[in-house]
C-alpha cells in the first residue's frame, strides 16, 4: 500500500537527519538562543532581502493561532476563504484565542479585493467585529496558487484599508517552484505582513519558519510564543533543519521534485480523460474519477476522497512530496489506466 | 566554556538520532495515528499498569495548558506552589487559556494537605474562583520530590475534595531515580488524575508523554491537542522517541546517569563546606558560594546565578543531565577546589 | 419624528418604574439574594411548571456569552442561523470566549433537523471542533417564529445527538403572543436546555430571566454569571422587574399590544399592496418599499432600511413595543397612503 | 435588623428615580447614543477639565474586565495589591479575559513605586508576562485612600517605565469627600490613564462611569464594551442617573453623608476604646470588637466578620452610605456601649 495521502507519511530529509547527528553532541542556549537558528534566520533574511524578523515554530496550527493572536486586538477579526484551513480544520484554534473568523465563499481558494471590499462593507459600526487581519494560503487548500500581479492587488487593497495581510505558507515551497508561479521570497517580503515558510510539509520533520515584515507587528514576538506554548527547550532542532533547507536550494529542490511528481500524475489523469476539480499547479491534485475506479485503486493505494462529485464520480485528493517515489507514480499510473481498461 | 545552565543544552541520546534514522523512509498515518506512537503507548501503559490514555506533546508548557484548559470548566482555578513553573517562567499561558492560578507559599517546592486546605478555605463562593486541579511538580522546580507517603496524603485529600491532581513530569526520570525516591510510575498511576513523562530534559530531541489516569478527563483529549497547536502532523517522531526511551531501561538509565553527576557535585560541594538552598536528591543543585568564586568559576563554566543570599554570597543553579560529561563535573570540582584555595 | 427604530426607545412601563419606587427605600441582600428576586423567580418557576433555574442579567449579549461560555468545553461549538444574533450583531462576544459559532445559511430564520445533520455531518473528527449547542431565536431576527412540532422536532433531534438546545428570547414576549403561536412557557421548560425571557425589550429599563431547564447545566451557574460582570449588585432591580412583569399577566399584555401595533400596520401596508421580505407575525415588520416612499417617511418617522431589494425598492424594518402609540402607527399608516398618492 | 453590610442594601436616591420617571416615555437612541448619556458625558469632562472619554457601564467588574481586556495585548499583566478587588473578588474575570494579576503584598491596600519596582524586577524576560497595567482601587479595599502625592508619585513612575495605570472608583466619592483627601477629578483626569466614578455605590439604581484619559486607549473602545456585553439597549438609563449625581454635586452631598455617618461610629467606637483594623478615612470602617459584643450586635444588626484577630477579638466590617440614617448610626453606637457595659 503506497500513500498519497500527504506530504508528511516520512521523517525527513536524510540532509536534515544527517545535521541534526553532526551538531548533536554540541552545547547550545536554549529556546532559539542557539547559533543554528541564528545563522538560519541570517540565511532567509538574505533571501527575502528586507528588513524581516525570523522565528522558529514546530507546526501550522500552532503558528496560525501564536501569529494571530498576537496581531490582534480582541474585537478585531480575520477574513479567509471559506477553504481557509484555520476555518474548519484547526478545531476552532483561532476562536479559541478570542477572534472571530468571516468567512467569505470564494471558487478557487483565493481571496480577491473585491471579496474583502464585501466583507469590509458588512461590518460597520460596533455592534459587529472590526475586520483586521486577512488570511490567505499559497498555496490554497485546494491546490491554486497567487500569481504575483494578484498578491500585489491584495497588498495594496489591505493597506489601503488598513488590513494585516498574513499568508499561512505550509506548503510554500510548492507554490513558488510551481511552473505557473511569478512569485519570490524577496516579494512576499514585500507584499505581505507575514509569512511562514512551511517546513514539516517540505521535507523537515518539524518546524515552520515565521517571517514578519510589518515593524509594527514585530515587538515581543516571543512572548507570544512562550504563551501559546511554541518555544521548544531545544530551539535548536528547528534552527538546524532550516540552515540545512535552506544553506543551499535544498528547499526548492524537495518541492520541485513534489511538484514534478504531481505533474506526471497531471498529465496522464488528464490524457486518461478525467478532469480536475480544482485548477491545481502545486502538489495536491483532486481528479474526479469514477468510483468504481476509486474502488479499484483503493486496494493498492492510500488517498483521501474529498468530495462526491455525481452519483458515479468522486473527486480525490493525491499529494505528492519530497519523498514520493517515481516508481510508486508510475505504477499508480499504470494501475489507472489498467483499471480504465477493466471499467469497459 | 562548560555549560551546567540546563538539562537540555545537548540534542538527543544517539540510540533516539538512531532510530529516527532507521524509521525515516517508512510511510505512517499523521497526527500520532502511527504505529510507533501506539506501540510506545502501549509499552507506558503496561509500565504504569492501569488503564490510562497516552497522548504525546511537544513541550511542557504545552502539555500544562492543554491540560489545565481541557480539565477545567472556566470558573474553575488551579492550587500551585509559589515556586510552580506555570505560575512564573511560562509567561501567563494558563491564564491566556483564561484561568486563575492560586499560588500557596511554601518553603521546600512542595504542596501538603494542609496548604491546600488553607487555599480552599480562602474560596466560599461565586465570588471567587472555584479551586479544582492541584498542580504540582515532581521533581520540583527547587529539586526536592515527593515521597510515596506525601504523595498519597495529597491525593487522598484530593479525591475526598472532588480536586483533580496533576503531576508536571518535565524532570520526572530524575525524581524517579533519585536516591530518595520511593515512587514508580504505577503509583503514580494510582495516585494522581494525569501527570507527564518528561521527554526533552532527558534525552529526547522533544517530547512529553502525557498520561491521563482519571477516566472523566480521558474524552476527547485529542480535539484539544489540536485546538492548541499541540498535534504534529509528523507526530511519529514523538512516538519513535518514547518507544526507544522506553523499550527497555534507557529513560531511568540516562535519569540515574544525570542523578550521578549530580550527586557528585553535591557531596564535593558539601565536603568542601558549602551548604545549599534547597534540599535536593534530584538532578538541579543550588549550592551557595562566595561570590567572588563564583565569578571565578563563571569563566569557564556557565550557569544560573540564582538568588543573591547576602552581601557576600548568591546560590547558583548547576543542572546535570544524561549528556553531563564525568570529566567536565570533576574539572568543575577541581577548579572549584582551586578557587577556595585562592580566596584566602 | 416618531421613532420605528426598535422596541427600546422608551424607558419602562409605569408600573415597573412605580415598583422600583415603592421598594426603594428597604434593605436588601445583594447580588440577587434579595427578596423581590427569589419571590420573581418562584413565579415564573410555577408559569413554567418544572424544576428549572432562574437567573436574572442584564442584556442579551450579556446573557448569550455567559450561557454559551458556561455551557461549553472548549473544543465545543455552537451551531446558528446565519441570520443569528450572535453572529454578526455582537462583537464576536461569543468568539471572545473562546468558541467558534458554525453558521447554517437558512431562508426564514429557522433551524431544522436537516440544517443541524448537515452541521453534525460536516464535523467529523478531532481536527474541527465538536458542534455542542444549537442556537435558535424565537421570535428570529426577521420575525418568524417557531411552531411547538417545529420545536419538538429541533428538541427531539438534538436529544438524541446529545446536542444543547438554547432560545435566545430576546423578544419572547412578542411570540408567545403572536397570532400564529401555539408555543407557552410550560412547552419551552419541557422542549430545550435554556432559554431567556426578554425584559429589556418588553417594557423593563433592562434584564432578561435565564431559564435553565438541563439538570447538568445548573451547577455553578453564578460563578460564571460573576465571572463575567453578570452580577449586580443591586440585583434587586432585576428582580423587582421581572415580579411586576409577572405578578400578573403585565408582560404579555404588553407582548400583545405590541403586537396588535405590528399587526395593523401588517395589514394596512399589505393592503396597500406591498409585499413584506419576511413572513413575521411578531413586532418587527420588513416592508419593501418605492425608495421615493422611504425618503417621505424618513421625513416624519425614523426606521432602519434593512436591505435594498432592487434599484427601486428596499426593505425597511418598522419595531413595534409596548410603548407604540395607535396614534403614530394611524398616522404612519396616514402618510404612507398620502405618500402612495404621490408617487403617482 | 437594620445592614451595615455594604453600600448597596437600598435602591435609588430619591432624585435619580425622579429623574427617570420624568423622561420615561422620551424616544431615545440606544446603547448611549441618547441625549441624556451625551449630556452627562459632556457634565463629567467638564468637572474633569481635560479631554477625556467617558463611557458609562453597568457594574464595577463589568468595567474592570472590559477596560483591562482592551487595554492590553495577550502577553501583558496587571500588577494589582493582594487585597486588589480584582484579585480575589471578582471570579477570575481578569484571567478569563487572558491576562494574569501579579499580587503584592502591601499593608495598607495602597500600591507605591518602590512596590511596582519589586514587580518590575522579578519580570526579565519573554518566559515571564509582561506588567503593563497597574490597578489602584482609591479607596482601597480597606478603605484607605491616596494622597495627591502618593499618586503623582505613582503616576510619574508608571509613566516612567510605560506602564498604565488604572484607578478603580466603585466608592471614588467617597474618597474624595473625605476628610482626609486632597484629590479631585481633574487631578485624576491628570494623573492617571483611566479611572471610574462608581455609581451604584453611590445612590445610582447601578452605572459607573469610566473615564479615558489616554488618547492612546480611547480608540473603538465601545467595540470592547459591546463584545463585552456592557452596551445596554437603553444606555439612557446610566446617562439619565449620572446626568441627576453631576448636574450639580449631588454625587459629592451623598458621600459626604457616607463619610459623616462612618464618621460618627468611628469617633464613638474609638472612644469607646477599640481599635481599628486598618486606617480608614472612608465609608468602611474595620473596628476590632470583643467576639461576645459582636454576637450581641449582631441580634440587632448585619455586618461582615472581616478577619479573626485573636482568641476573644475579630474585626467586623461597617459600610455606611448615601441612605444610611442617623438614627440608625445612633442607635449602633448606643447598643454598643450598652454591649460594652454588659460584658463586665
Amino acid at each position: 500500500m503506497y500513500s498519497f495521502k500527504n506530504d508528511y507519511s516520512e521523517g525527513a530529509h536524510p540532509r536534515i537527519l544527517n545535521a541534526l547527528l553532526e551538531t548533536n553532541m554540541e552545547q547550545e542556549e536554549g529556546y532559539g538562543g542557539d547559533r543554528y537558528s541564528q545563522e538560519a534566520a541570517r540565511l532567509l533574511q538574505q533571501r527575502i532581502d528586507c528588513d524581516v524578523d525570523i522565528h522558529f515554530l514546530s507546526g501550522g496550527t500552532q503558528t496560525n493561532l501564536t501569529v494571530i493572536s498576537a496581531f490582534l486586538r480582541p474585537h478585531e477579526a480575520v477574513i479567509a476563504a471559506q477553504t481557509g484551513h484555520i476555518l474548519v480544520h484547526e478545531t476552532g484554534a483561532i476562536e479559541a484565542t478570542g477572534h472571530k473568523i468571516i468567512s467569505i465563499e470564494v471558487q478557487d481558494g483565493k481571496l480577491t479585493p473585491h471579496d474583502l471590499e464585501r466583507a469590509l462593507d458588512a461590518h460597520t459600526d460596533e455592534h459587529m467585529v472590526k475586520p483586521k487581519l486577512v488570511y490567505i494560503s499559497n498555496p490554497t487548500e485546494i491546490g491554486s496558487i497567487y500569481s504575483k500581479s494578484e498578491l500585489s492587488q491584495l497588498s495594496h487593497f489591505c493597506q489601503a484599508q488598513n488590513l494585516f495581510l498574513f499568508v499561512d505558507g505550509a506548503r510554500l515551497g510548492s507554490a513558488l517552484t510551481s511552473e505557473e508561479n511569478d512569485l519570490n521570497l524577496a516579494d512576499l517580503g514585500k507584499l505581505v505582513d507575514a509569512f511562514y515558510i512551511g517546513g514539516t510539509k517540505s521535507g523537515a520533520l518539524l518546524g515552520e519558519a515565521l517571517v514578519i515584515c510589518n515593524d509594527q507587528l514585530k515587538d515581543e514576538f516571543r512572548f507570544h510564543m512562550k504563551q501559546k506554548g511554541a518555544l521548544l527547550a531545544k530551539g535548536r532542532i528547528l534552527g538546524i533543519q532550516f540552515l540545512e533547507l535552506f544553506r543551499d536550494d535544498l528547499y526548492f529542490d524537495l518541492a520541485k521534485h513534489a511538484n514534478n511528481m504531481a505533474g506526471l500524475l497531471r498529465t496522464e489523469i488528464s490524457e486518461a480523460g478525467y478532469p480536475f476539480l480544482t485548477h491545481s499547479p502545486s502538489n495536491q491534485l483532486f481528479p474526479i474519477l469514477p468510483n468504481e475506479l476509486i474502488a479499484q485503486l483503493e486496494e493498492q493505494y492510500s488517498f483521501y476522497i474529498w468530495e462526491k462529485v455525481d452519483a458515479d464520480h468522486s473527486a480525490i485528493r493525491l499529494v505528492t512530496s519530497w519523498a514520493t517515489s517515481e516508481d510508486a507514480v508510475l505504477s499508480f499510473i499504470d494501475d489507472l489506466k489498467k483499471g480504465i481498461g477493466s471499467l469497459d
